[in-house]
């Protein structure tokens, strides 16, 4: 058992042991599965949890001034008059706070004492683990190879390159001190490792034999932004991969490139169950310094925003340029005259542990986490299950002993398992516990399933009596692996609805507006220049505060401009082919449609 | 083909294009194997190095003031006149050059522009991953959970734990602004985790059932020394793991110290082929703010030196009290009156990249790195041989497709092989190119291998015949793995053999000196007070002094006193046992022996 969760209702024992049935009272033992008892065991874990909030929130960590850390906690609503387990806002209803409940009750993460900063508890490190396993194994299959370079830059190499530093001065760290002494100079904490890393390509490639140079870092790097830190989304340190290779031709660099993408695609949409769109930033959006940015884009059906999941940097030769990485021409002949050297063609690419706050954000429900099978810590939970006060020592001795050869079963055939035996609980309690943490899979085995050699199952992923089933003890081997393949590729299919049915092509700007606050992302036809995009952002801003003058439900939407999100390598994406005579979204604007282009509000 | 690697002699072939043979050129082909053409080869080889490294030295970082980052390049020696391939100073006249350039030219780690920040190529950090994967599975098979905490601690929380900051405020770095704007509070990077975690740990820990938390984190850590830095030994940034636990009980606590102590020794001893010695230091070298430290002890034959590998403290209660880490004491009895809340028993464990430095140090030689066979990247690389001008083209393709054949076997059978097809390079070019990068074995395959169905093979770690062989093909898929295990284990005993030859067993006091001279560590008996301890250490180094008045011999040792090692768990190495009657070694000290002690120059 997993015992070291801050949600675990054993947690407030301490506060509340008269409330928590003992073993070893027989009387007062668990009470089977009763609904009432479900419920009971229900509110307690909110009562509880609750308790442990308040006793935890004011006493250790203080909040530094600047930047708002924890969202304030909405005043508790009833909404519809539903349950709610646990977590005790809707979704629908609060999703700040939504989500900061389900990750702190959840268990996946924690608030830290310097804003901006969170801790990954095991529960999420662990889906990165599995991120990092999977694509370290494609990464090296090309030749890419794992390195580790510091977590300093120094001012002067820093900001050798000027387009690529401006986009990080103003959330740049600076260390000054080291013990009560001055550093003689100030020296940067990485925000991305461009400048930290090429000095040593241009010292390392000395040949075209060299290349391609392909090194990838897990790490984590600072950008203190000081805006609203989001956990996973806007944090001032986060986790993730930086790859950066240099190639001696343009072609082959544009093949990586493409080729990383793809495998961010797969990341989301074979790991996390999550949908993305491919496609290439407009050059407003992309990588400050670099050539041009290719992207996947995840969609959020809550807040109807876009999400940038991750980018794949063409860099051409600006950095190879700033930084001397040159080779001799391959093609010199000796006694011919020597051709100029060849600046090397760059990329760079990162994903990072965002992955983990879109995953959450789009499967998660007023439940808890619902995470997705191939990357849950425990994708199935044994709960014992119609034990009363009348079940004999021999009979729940008997019970466990075969549950422990389901457990065993499962593990056997690869499934990561926990077989839930606390003491002091009853299986409703429990049901709510894992339900909190996301478990994709839920087994229940009791004196019935015994007698009819059967587990009863209930999915995460779809509540209620729809998501229940059974499956015979024979079966189970290979029954469970494929009802997880099946929850993973239902999870994708409702998270992909969602997505294509609220990405809505659109040809008249009038229409943006009203599309954007019924939580669509827009496909439009777009010119691609830099000013003409200003233009719509803040058009489609202006829109909104015009229309939230109109009463009291619009002010609530939020007034956020349009962001170009990408334009989709997929350009069937806009239905009608864009021609010559196809006009720029802009009303304002002269040219012609250059491409479809997915704009939307976003994180 | 590796070919992102600095030391390739490809590197230099802009620089010398005329030097290198050119495959196109059938009379220019690389000419077998003959003894003349290896030396010639190897030449080519330094001189190229030589020229790139100076090509490379003062162009890009340049080097911060405080503390010196580079070693000084020693006058290049030709000592004994023996020749010196690639390296070009030897292990035993100039140590520290010596490393250096075994890190560098081997491919390791090369030098950062921000003094005492090192760059972990690909080589080194594959055996850092290696130790990752080995140790995972190890900690999670008792439950351990791998979790990140955030890189900042504020200045409020450092600074809880008195005992704890005192032993790393001079070297804590510190963060006072981000882009332009000052930081309302400075935040601390951290110099270890204790302060990061424990605050949430209290928040956490709520009741018994909580209990063991096990939490494990891979990151690195920040320590501004000022003394000269080291790669791996003594660096500002480092990686590491770190292990914080807490327990219900002091006994279970303990027994954790110890297993991770154990797999701290396995990970020297079994995938390092590096003996150390397992003990627990004294109360002066313990963890600062913890209650013991157990230590695994390595020894560098180079230099004489005992050097710590890994320590697992057991912290007993004081982090708890002083960050309110309790329970309710579960022996309470409803009705009862309540005992007081119990704090728990916290450990931390903690391992670090210094290992990578330590296996360089034992195992390289004048040739370069010597990769024990477990973690190295490649562990066999075979090389053509025995080509000539007159090979004709079909005689190379049918060579070349066999060796494909004999790297797919190896493959198959799970060896990590490279085929070093590049053109234009001689074998004995190849050979000492390997061999700088410590690739355990290497295999020759050429006519006279394909006609008599077997390969020749030629140990790393044995230099010249001795470590010569052959092995028939049919036997390549076992006989392989079975030579690399037999060169781990050749390498792990002559490494053991030299550390316990050099582990002197002293009685008298004035013997202590010598013995260190000799290069030795001494195991002494001693009292374990905090202040003979200084005694000693103070008094071995005047000793030194003295000593060094006498001639220019004498000048060269390091004037550095004794330090306690550890006190070995094996009380055994001190031959005798320690009773009543045994004086502390120090024959300033009245006191009793308590214990065998370990003591040595170290670093």
């Amino acid at each position: 058992m997993a015992s070291q969760t801050p949600t675990d209702p054993a947690a407030t024992s301490a506060a509340e042991p008269q409330t928590l049935p003992d073993r070893t009272n027989p009387a007062d033992a668990p009470q089977g599965e009763s609904k009432n008892a479900a419920k009971k065991a229900a509110k307690l874990a909110k009562l509880a949890a609750d308790k442990a909030d308040k006793a935890n929130k004011p006493k250790q960590p203080k909040q530094p001034k600047e930047g708002k850390q924890e969202p304030k906690k909405a005043a508790k609503k009833k909404d519809s008059g539903k349950e709610l387990i646990g977590i005790d806002v809707e979704k629908e209803s609060d999703f700040p706070e939504w989500y900061h409940q389900v990750l702190t009750k959840g268990d996946m993460l924690d608030y830290y004492d310097v804003s901006g900063c969170f801790i990954l508890k095991p529960a999420s490190y662990f889906v990165w683990e599995e991120i990092q396993n999977w694509f370290n194994v494609k990464i090296k299959s090309i030749g890419v190879k794992n390195a580790s370079f510091p977590l300093f830059v120094s001012e002067d190499v820093l900001q050798r390159e000027k387009d690529h530093i401006e986009g990080f001065a103003a959330e740049v760290a600076w260390v000054t001190h080291a013990g009560n002494s001055p550093l003689e100079k100030k020296i940067a904490i990485r925000p991305t490792s461009e400048t930290v890393m090429y000095p040593y390509y241009s010292k390392w490639i000395r040949s075209h034999r060299n290349l391609p140079l392909r090194l990838n870092q897990w790490n984590s790097v600072v950008r203190w932004e000081f805006k609203n830190p989001t956990p996973f989304l806007r944090t001032r340190e986060f986790l993730w991969q930086e790859g950066h290779t240099a190639h001696l031709g343009e072609d082959a660099a544009r093949a990586e490139v493409l080729q990383i993408l793809d495998w961010y695609s797969d990341i989301y949409e074979h790991l996390l169950a999550v949908p993305v769109v491919k496609g290439q930033k407009t050059d407003k959006e992309r990588f400050a310094g670099g050539l041009y940015t290719t992207t996947v884009e995840g969609y959020i059906p809550a807040t109807g925003r876009g999400i940038q999941g991750g980018t794949s940097h063409g860099l051409g030769q600006n950095f190879s340029k700033m930084f001397d990485i040159k080779v001799e021409d391959p093609s010199n002949k000796p006694g011919e005259e020597k051709k100029p050297p060849l600046y090397v063609w760059q990329n760079s690419w990162g994903l990072s542990t965002r992955t983990l706050g879109v995953m959450v954000m789009i499967h998660s429900d007023n439940k808890g986490l619902v995470l997705p099978p191939r990357v849950a810590e425990t994708q199935v939970v044994i709960v014992p299950v119609g034990l009363t006060a009348k079940t004999t020592a021999e009979e729940r001795e008997k019970l466990n002993a075969e549950i422990e050869g389901l457990a065993a079963v499962l593990q056997a055939a690869g499934v990561r398992v926990e077989n839930d035996q606390r003491d002091g609980y009853s299986p409703g309690f429990k049901f709510a516990d894992w339900e909190l943490k996301g478990v994709p899979l839920r087994l229940e085995f009791g004196p019935g399933e015994s007698a009819g050699h059967f587990v009863s199952t209930a999915r995460r992923d779809i509540p209620g009596k729809e998501g229940k089933g059974s499956i015979p003890i024979p079966e189970l081997g290979t029954a469970v692996p494929a009802l997880l393949e099946t929850i993973h590729r239902d999870m994708y299919n409702r998270a992909n609805e969602q997505f294509t049915t609220h990405r809505k092509v659109i040809e008249k700007f009038e229409e943006i507006v009203p599309a954007l606050n019924d939580k669509n992302l827009v496909v439009v036809p777009f010119c691609l220049a830099e000013d003409c995009e200003d233009q719509i952002k803040k058009e489609t801003a202006k829109k909104q505060e015009e229309i939230s003058q109109s009463g009291p439900e619009d002010v609530k939407a939020p007034s956020m401009g349009a962001k170009s999100l990408c334009i989709p390598f997929d350009q069937g994406i806009g239905g009608a082919e864009i021609t010559a005579e196809t006009k720029c979204i802009n009303p304002k604007c002269t040219r012609s449609a250059q491409k479809w282009c997915m704009f939307g509000r976003s994180y």
